[in-house]
């Protein structure tokens, strides 16, 4: 089958949008960035956010990952039971719900949680007594890009003290997402962080960093015991601007309809904000890159309608016309569907279950 | 129970993220809108958008409204399945795929499609061969919003005129959406473009005219025989800058809670872009309004994080507070969840199914 082929195969079997990813793609970008963190000698535990399925995930534990990292106890809970047994809660846990949760998890998998607050911590205990066994935390750091995390290292060895000494938890060590021009002083943070720990008897088992991005740099932190990356598996816009990625490693393309030609100069896809989403991915000019028509730009959209401008593009495409879109940011656009069609290449070979999406809490 | 119970009631059952609608300003919103319609003596049809659930979409029609509007067939599917039998679908349906599904749900329903093309109206006669009955089909007009729509009336008398005599098809009429400052204009394509199919012999039987901000201004157009609105039955911020809600007037709030508070100035949502998204509602400040903390600011978002500045708020929330957040725009957050919580008042009364979730296609 052809490019042209597969195009209107998945149109006429699914119509469009259609979330296609080339798992031949993807098989590539799991061996790539496994095999950078092998060479750095750092295990990999990717980060399930950006496609939310079992299946993928295994995939990237099978290629050598150490473990995987989840954002809410929803997304840990699908993957537990999909067979996941090694994970990372990268998130402060708090309330009754949710550790009741969090204790159930705990019992049936090896589950790691962060926190950078003492009320956070004061919590934690109760997932530990319902699970009868002791939960591995480690403290949240921000080293540079104002999310979460505490701010100082004073505060870091302070909080892993607390878990040390609270029932039922054991201090596993620290976790960080270094900002993308802050290596240094991410290792003046932690070489203090983990200087101050080890002063007072503990081990930082876990040095845990972050970001695709940061692949390419990770011979640049000493200390690091494991690093977490989502968005390498898909790729996108914003990985292509980053220099992560080219054309031929985006794995994920949203099949499109122009359903309209509006204005002479004007078009109108049948993907909007409620599938490609409003993320510029970072200040990208458009909501995306159409693949036979890299020259018409997404100008904006409507909930369900994609806005073109064609004025700068010599080429445009007819009412019907079915195209491929990089989206800027995959992680967010997986989110919005249920289904990911699986080709490879020019074949469709399955459909793969967002399992995790809307896994909010 | 009082607000606070309800709170920490809603934390307990369902964890945070929560989005949770209050049934009480629901059903007065939905009888607002309805008054407006009746008063200007236009049919109302509720656009299901905003809430993608047949329950809600059954209020909207035991108050009056004479059908519903959907962007998708597969809302349209969802909606027809939980008893809704009026259906416009304000959009562009092409290809294979769609037609055959168009075609089943017209053997089931009263279904109006729009059409802004020769080749979207060259594909729906086979829509209407399978259902074996004719199918309405209204030329969706642009008066000045720059998205889908012919942007003047002599293609508008052309396509009723390619509708009328093609075979299967009905012309029913005009759609379009009047540019908030663009009545005057939107009148002068109406009265030409009606004038023009009369002169053909054709009955524009529907003028179907749309936008909740549009609802205050209904007796300005003449000629229009029904309105179209979805975000009124919700209301968020993007509505109270209109001038169109006050606060009392919006029945969905995210429950979020503060799960760090990071820098001194600084705190973290659990509600991050896959929750309450990155959509600015047309250039507000910050993403969202929080009840308890009207000056506190959410700032920017990481997926799963809301990042909130506090440097102007002399309030500032402890790590554990829940609070309620008024988003900037309702339609794409129903969007991300699966469920609605329904209170009334400070009453939990049940869950809501966002059935039509999802259903891009």
């Amino acid at each position: 089958m052809s490019a042209e082929n597969l195009k209107a195969e998945i149109a006429r079997r699914y119509g469009t949008p259609a979330v296609v990813i080339d798992l031949e793609i993807v098989e590539r970008n799991i061996a790539r960035a496994q095999a950078l963190c092998d060479a750095a000698g750092v295990a990999f535990r990717p980060h399930i956010k950006t496609h939310k399925s079992p299946a993928l995930a295994q995939m990237q534990r099978s290629a050598g990952a150490a473990g995987i990292t989840c954002q809410k106890i929803g997304e840990a809970e699908v993957m537990a039971e999909g067979g996941l047994d090694e994970i990372l809660i990268a998130y402060n846990i708090l309330g009754e719900e949710k550790l009741g949760r969090l204790g159930k998890l705990l019992a049936r998998a090896h589950i790691t949680v962060a926190a950078d607050n003492p009320v956070t911590i004061e919590g934690l205990p109760e997932a530990a007594r319902i699970a009868g066994r002791p939960l591995d935390v480690v403290v949240e750091c921000d080293t540079g890009r104002k999310r979460a995390g505490v701010e100082t290292p004073g505060e870091a060895i302070e909080l892993a003290r607390t878990i040390a000494v609270a029932p039922g938890l054991a201090f596993a060590g620290f976790m960080f997402y270094p900002p993308d021009k802050g290596m240094a002083a991410s290792q003046a943070f932690l070489n203090e962080t983990i200087a101050g720990v080890r002063a007072l008897g503990l081990d930082p088992r876990v040095v845990s960093s972050g970001g695709t991005p940061n692949l390419s740099q990770l011979e640049r932190l000493e200390g690091v015991t494991e690093h977490r990356a989502g968005t390498y598996i898909f790729n996108d816009r914003m990985m292509m601007n980053h220099g992560m990625a080219t054309l031929e490693d985006c794995a994920l393309h949203v099949y499109a309809t122009v359903v309209s030609r509006a204005g002479a100069g004007r078009g109108v896809l049948d993907s909007g904000s409620k599938t490609l989403t409003v993320d510029t991915g970072g200040g990208l000019d458009g909501f995306g890159l159409i693949r036979e028509y890299p020259q018409a730009r997404i100008a904006g959209f409507a909930e369900e309608h994609g806005l073109l401008d064609l004025q700068r593009s010599n080429d445009r495409p007819p009412v019907g016309t079915v195209v491929r879109i990089v989206p800027n940011h995959v992680c967010v656009v997986v989110n919005m569907v249920d289904t990911l069609i699986a080709v490879r290449g020019d074949e469709i070979v399955g459909e793969l279950s967002v399992a995790a999406r809307g896994k909010i809490t």
